[in-house]
């Protein structure tokens, strides 16, 4: 079950009509808040948004005659579904999806769309997983796993090999770690043709499954907690990634969720480019200063996957404005008599700060009735010039409390 | 003051080692959402987020010695003083911008880090103009406006050499139209060209100013109106551009603000990539069922811009939720008795939606204290599922009122 250089290669071969080369494109932005040379390569431009098209063509491609009649089983809530019903659609092979019912109503009716057989099942990816293998034992569907199949991680080393073509001189790939497929068959092929070339992993803190194996020796479960980088919350990396991963990779990182949304915000504004948490946490280790050996050199980030849902990425946006300095709220007391909120907003605006948002908070004011709170949301530049607003709003004697 | 095929061809050669030559992506997802075959040319991927810079560089490149030295000047709310900021920075050639009170605050700070002198003076464009030209007679600045000097309109065409070269056989390029310097030399390139290629204008419903140009026979002025799509926003067609884009451009179609905030999400959803509302204006003009003719044909979307503001994206992203029947809102009637709120609740925790907002509204819910009115944000799939929980929830006694 062990994966070579040569089974990237073919698999590139293989997969090449019907999966994009995608492009590796260098970030001034990025290179500037970073003090590192950064490239990216975009698999979230991938037909299916992220990189698992991959292994998931690969391993369609590699099943012989009579499995492929038959058809294909697996149970995820995500991006490994979307890119096998895709290229089954592609290729004529029956595709069914077990996915757990926490799995985002978009990624299911995708799923659907895509032309996939979905069974959403278990209240977690260890019930999809059962009745996934039911389902295999009982109509013959080869069960195809996300990550630890040795298929899959040949195909997805495909993007190393692409990198390596890309990016002349590259010093480092910075790759995000969930069930370590992905950085298994990229640091295989990185490191068997350019062993100088080094590769690092980034898990989040409310993950890391890499550093609990690489602490055990071997993959460990881990309780499932809530990440914004759901592609990282796997409960183990595979034993077959991590055979492979632990021999190539060179160091593992791990950076905490509000630098995950911070770098999600970062790639929206300087890279125009929309990105799920998995694929947002190299460029949020680097802000972190995870990474500080990797200044000046050529770094590039795998920006794995785009398949955000639009709801949290607005509550991202909204919470990086406000770690930014951009959007602040705070609690004034005004007088409830006329002219008492006429007053706070003239100072507010004379300090070239915008109101968003405002609400009465009455039965909460306290005792004094001549006096009511009111929480204030409001469009600032930066940190200094919150600190300017709340300056002025006591020095015209609005008494305030700020929201952490 | 006209411009020629081979002034674009030569503005190419002058700014070839400065600008990004951008993808020119084929994109499954918005053809299968338009019914026509969809390449997107991502001008949004340019270093200052936008397509000016190609114009910028070349008008710039352009100057005599001594202009150089003196440096330039330029009235700008947006793009063009971002490419000009970054051009003239790289070519060291001092740029002084003027930019109107209305600028967003993320523009000015951006344009003063690419090492632009920022002098934000004027409540409108026409006083920021005033402004630059006082400058430009004070201190020899060469003025450079941002969509009508021929430099500008050839260095904007030359995207349009790009698309014949990146996608064979196209049958139709629509390209959003604000001063019509863009699509005046995007026209002219493919028109010399490829004559068989059609090329198509949009403007916002809330803009219009080559419509108005065309009706009139020359450009007038239009009134200021909000739109979603800055970018469109100014007061008039330039004279040169004008006089260049009525020759070749096939038709101009008019797209409504609504559309262009769905086709903003879309982008974000389906093509994994940030744009301004300008940007979105060809695919939304899809959307809306304005351009039938195009079914089925190979049709590339200039999108020319990414700079939108986060938190503008934010709301759009959320309004588009609320088009697409994934958001919702309703005023219920609950008991205000200890329980009311949990029977609602589990009613629609049973339907499958996802309760994002509840609040009490007290004060308004008329004289029977028994009971109040709560005003809930549902998360849902679709319209269908959103009818669905309504009658849900009358069946289960609650009467209902709903948000438009």
């Amino acid at each position: 079950m062990s994966v070579t250089l040569a089974d990237i290669r073919a698999a590139r071969r293989r997969i090449a009509s019907g999966v994009t080369k995608t492009p590796c494109t260098e970030s001034i932005p990025l290179s500037e808040i970073t003090g590192a040379r950064i490239y990216c390569k975009h698999d979230n431009f991938q037909r299916t948004g992220s990189f698992k098209e991959r292994g998931a063509r690969n391993a369609l491609l590699r099943l012989p005659a009579p499995q492929r009649r038959l058809g294909v089983v697996a149970a995820s809530a995500g991006n490994h579904a979307l890119g096998l019903a895709y290229h089954g659609k592609l290729l004529g092979i029956p595709v069914t999806v077990v996915m757990p019912d926490y799995a985002p109503l978009i990624k299911i009716t995708t799923c659907q769309r895509l032309g996939a057989n979905v069974i959403v099942h278990g209240r977690d990816f260890v019930e999809a997983r059962a009745r996934a293998d039911e389902l295999s034992a009982k109509e013959g569907f080869t069960y195809i796993h996300g990550f630890d199949h040795p298929d899959i991680i040949a195909g997805q080393g495909t993007m190393g090999l692409e990198i390596l073509e890309q990016v002349r001189d590259v010093d480092a790939v910075v790759c995000p770690i969930g069930g370590a497929g992905l950085i298994a068959g990229l640091s295989l092929a990185i490191k068997s043709l350019r062993p100088k070339v080094r590769v690092i992993g980034v898990e989040s803190t409310a993950t890391g499954n890499f550093a609990a194996a690489l602490k055990a020796g071997k993959p460990v479960l881990q309780p499932r907690r809530p990440t914004l980088a759901d592609g990282l919350a796997t409960l183990t990396v595979g034993a077959n990634a991590f055979a492979i991963a632990r021999r190539h990779v060179d160091e593992v990182v791990s950076v905490g969720e509000d630098w995950i949304a911070l770098a999600i915000l970062r790639m929206v504004e300087l890279e125009k480019t929309v990105v799920e948490g998995a694929a947002a946490a190299p460029l949020a280790a680097l802000m972190a200063g995870k990474l500080p050996q990797l200044a000046g050199r050529k770094v590039v980030l795998t920006v794995c996957g785009g398949n955000i849902d639009p709801a949290i990425l607005s509550r991202i946006i909204e919470s990086g404005l406000v770690s930014d300095g951009r959007l602040t709220r705070f609690t004034a007391r005004i007088s409830d008599r006329p002219g008492g909120l006429a007053r706070l907003t003239r100072v507010i605006a004379e300090c070239g700060a915008s109101v968003k948002d405002i609400a009465h908070d009455r039965a909460f004011s306290g005792p004094d009735v001549s006096a009511v709170q009111v929480v204030c949301t409001v469009e600032t530049r930066d940190r200094a010039h919150i600190a300017a607003l709340h300056r002025a709003l006591k020095k015209n004697g609005f008494p305030l409390s700020v929201a952490k």
